[in-house]
């Protein structure tokens, strides 16, 4: 609508117009190249895909035409930015789906479902027949997740630790470097730094899952899905659809790298700084996957075979644990995981990955944070008088930084559990409309009972899918960025609407004020 | 084994067993009196309750006597001391059923059981023919939950606000009064005053259920359980065997009051305070149950003719939440609500009452507490500089309060989630496990599927019926004191097992000892 008006005057101001018009552009050169493979392989898709593109870039850069950034950008406007460009390139990248005839018009909802399930590298999937989906489409919708991921490294490394969101500024901390101080000028170098990495990383996983036994096609697509944590696969049986212990070898090295801090990797190439020594992060969340790979053996011991076990086990705790979602069993976890293996399979995806990776779920980092300050409360019970600082690895965690990290957490616990209800009150039974949202607020993909990890998100009621839509897009983007979202969208409008606000605030700005 | 070493020396200095002892030698005197209505009713177990008294009076004055109270008493000794007297009359308590033949002797963790979740006001039973057991043990079996209830009172408005724990002191600056700022003398005053509220309130709800058309045996067993929001009933049907609305309504009074605030309670009676000026947490408290009553009727529409539906839908949010746990269905919580409806009854056990009430829970207090923090956190991020106090009602929230109150609900929710594990692990299935944990951690008494309101505890497993023991200990002591009993037991070796703390405290001993 912005756009509209700028047509018939002048650019107006707002950098959430210009920043998603940017993103919808470079998403229609993805349905590009998506065409380009379409053509090639010869399975159709090819003309929707280009008019897809076509639409994309026409909007994108009317968009971008209409609107200029802002000249004094902040932090609020930075996420409102985001989050505004995560929901538009969501919007775009269900055109494909719908052009193709995959999903039908009847079945919008649909198609979003599987854009936003995309972007938000959550990996849950409506399609009930992927393998008969042609592989251009199949080619861009492992591209998105690819995209999703590759915006959200740059997000999680390089944008949100520097606006101090959810206590991710431990980053800053943990890892001097990549990090910004100011905004703009060390983003852009910290971006294409990060972005190197990510390519190099997508090629190594590629090669692997060629050697390893895949089609060229098929291990593009799964490198893609593979580096995002996003476990879009292109079977509709996943991983199981090849039955290889190499390829699982290989998935399980690629995505538990994935998962963990690309700020990390990139110092341990550089050499800047050993990986190990001080990163008490990367400590916990291998300690967590080698932990509950152990506990699901135990758990699991009376359903399976030792061999099989192991195997399962230990992809699984990858699987899920990095949340990238790939399934490598054709029954579901209701049949297939004990109870008990079912809960530490929710919990992996609760927690996820390492702050600064792609992976979703409330990231390891902050359960220290959290586990921490419940410690220090109960040491506290016994030595009222105690001063106590709270240390995560080397470092001391300041209070702000720990209050936003709790703030974060209730914030996430409560979203599930509204979700949750929701769910259930959309239809869904309680174990999966539960599980469900962990999973999406956690974009894992999988949920436990029916809608397991070779399933699909069809197992929920259509009227409860939008739900799971909302919580995917909170979780990818940290919650708090989906939140201003809706607040901070306008520049202009703000002063007026906060105006309430500011009586609160006595900010350094009033006190020059009235002094 | 500090009793055996006390009768050949002198007494040993130990608040835990001299409290205790004096506990002990209560509990025995509440079975001497079951003993006269076992007796002068008929049916059996005078000389069970009899023998039963005897022993533990005999045990109580022991301890009494070897022991003596710490001359410079602490919290954490205060917390220890408090905790282990609920271990030794949970353990006590057993004994009736075991002497009776009610429980058999191979039973015996069961027994402690349905002690246990006496003492706690839980009200989760094992016995699954409750009209069977003969009066005087019923009795009984009621009275330990009023005398919980009882001890709760006082631990919970008098010693946890003066001690500050988990953030329930801000009920000191909610309602100032009888609460102590010093620990012995003020807080003798207030309990005298609180029991005979909550003997007064014991004695209203007995002659209403009379007036409703209760037997007196069955009225005063029933205000016992009431005032305690325990939940135990003399019938295995639970308040469906009287299938009276009469009946029903005076319940649903009686426990919302009993799971309001006991000092609110004083000060309306004296009328020092208006009852609901400035009292936000009594105005979240009747929403929360309004608002749930009001969500029953809608997501179980489908399910029951309105009337019906209605008058469920009242009295199940008044018994889940005040955490009592009757039930009006002979029939389980699988068939009888929605998944969704169970969500909402599964909240309201996990939130609970008010502070300073008999109600379980994490309290309506602290869901205040976090729910202004993860909006502040938000406001935040959309104003980074800003200065944000904490109001609930007309104060200000410390930050050390509400860390205090966030540390408590991480700890809460992380014995949940632990609870819940190990449940499954012993065999439970999901639903059943997680929702058993927090019916017990919150003390409510039945859970979800096939624990519900009229079902018994044997459908857990009996090697994960000890968790629930645990989580019910944890719960009823709002976990700080429960968690110190281990640490804090005997004062003389504190010093020395916490010499690697110390280093840590930074307090004004120390610093008065190095300069």
């Amino acid at each position: 609508m912005n756009a509209g008006v700028a047509l018939f005057g002048g650019r107006i101001e707002s950098t959430p117009v210009r920043v998603s018009g940017a993103a919808l552009v470079f998403v229609a050169t993805g349905m590009v190249i998506s065409a380009g493979v379409a053509f090639f392989d010869g399975g159709g898709g090819t003309l929707a895909l280009l008019v897809a593109a076509a639409v994309t870039a026409g909007v994108g850069s009317t968009m971008m035409a209409s609107a200029k950034a802002s000249e004094r950008p902040d932090s609020p406007l930075a996420f409102a930015s985001v989050a505004w460009a995560w929901l538009a390139v969501s919007v775009a990248g269900a055109l494909p789906f719908l052009f193709s005839g995959v999903i039908g018009w009847r079945r919008f909802d649909d198609a979003l479902f599987e854009s936003i399930s995309g972007f938000t590298c959550t990996g849950a999937t409506i399609l009930d027949d992927i393998d008969g989906v042609s592989h251009g489409i199949l080619f861009f919708r492992s591209m998105i997740q690819w995209f999703g991921g590759m915006g959200l490294i740059v997000l999680a490394v390089g944008v949100l630790p520097a606006l101090k969101v959810g206590g991710l500024e431990l980053i800053a901390n943990e890892a001097p470097g990549p990090t910004a101080d100011r905004f703009t000028p060390r983003i852009a170098a910290t971006a294409r730094r990060l972005w190197l990495l990510y390519g190099g990383l997508t090629l190594a996983v590629a090669v692997g899952l060629l050697i390893a036994g895949m089609s060229l096609f098929d291990a593009v697509a799964h490198a893609f899905t593979t580096v995002a944590t996003g476990g879009y696969s292109t079977h509709s049986a996943s991983i199981a659809y090849f039955d290889s212990l190499a390829i699982e070898l290989v998935l399980i090295v690629g995505m538990i790298i994935c998962a963990a801090n690309f700020s990390l990797h990139w110092h341990t190439i550089m050499r800047t700084r050993s990986m190990l020594r001080g990163y008490s992060e990367l400590r916990w969340y291998l300690g967590m996957l080698g932990g509950a790979a152990i506990a699901l053996v135990i758990l699991n011991a009376p359903k399976l075979s030792l061999g099989a076990n192991v195997r399962e086990a230990i992809f699984y705790a990858a699987s899920l644990g990095t949340t990238t979602g790939y399934g490598t069993t054709d029954y579901t976890h209701e049949t297939f995981w004990t109870p008990s293996a079912q809960m530490v399979l929710l919990v992996l995806m609760l927690v996820g990955g390492m702050t600064g990776s792609t992976a979703g779920g409330m990231k390891v980092l902050r359960l220290q944070v959290i586990a921490r300050y419940a410690v220090r409360e109960v040491i506290r019970a016994r030595h009222p008088r105690a001063v106590l600082s709270m240390r995560i690895g080397d470092m001391t965690v300041a209070e702000e930084v720990a209050a936003r990290a709790l703030g974060f957490v209730l914030l996430y616990l409560g979203l599930i559990v509204v979700g949750g209800m929701m769910m259930t009150a959309l239809g869904a039974d309680l174990e999966t409309g539960f599980s469900g949202a962990v999973s999406a607020i956690g974009n894992a993909g999988p949920a436990l009972g029916e809608a397991g990890p070779t399933a699909t998100a069809l197992e929920f009621p259509r009227q409860a899918r939008p739900v799971l839509m909302a919580l995917m897009l909170f979780g990818r983007l940290e919650v708090f960025p989906t939140m201003l979202m809706f607040v901070a969208a306008m520049r202009a409008g703000t002063r007026a609407h906060y105006g309430r606000l500011a009586v609160h605030r006595g900010s350094r700005r009033m006190h020059r004020r009235l002094s």
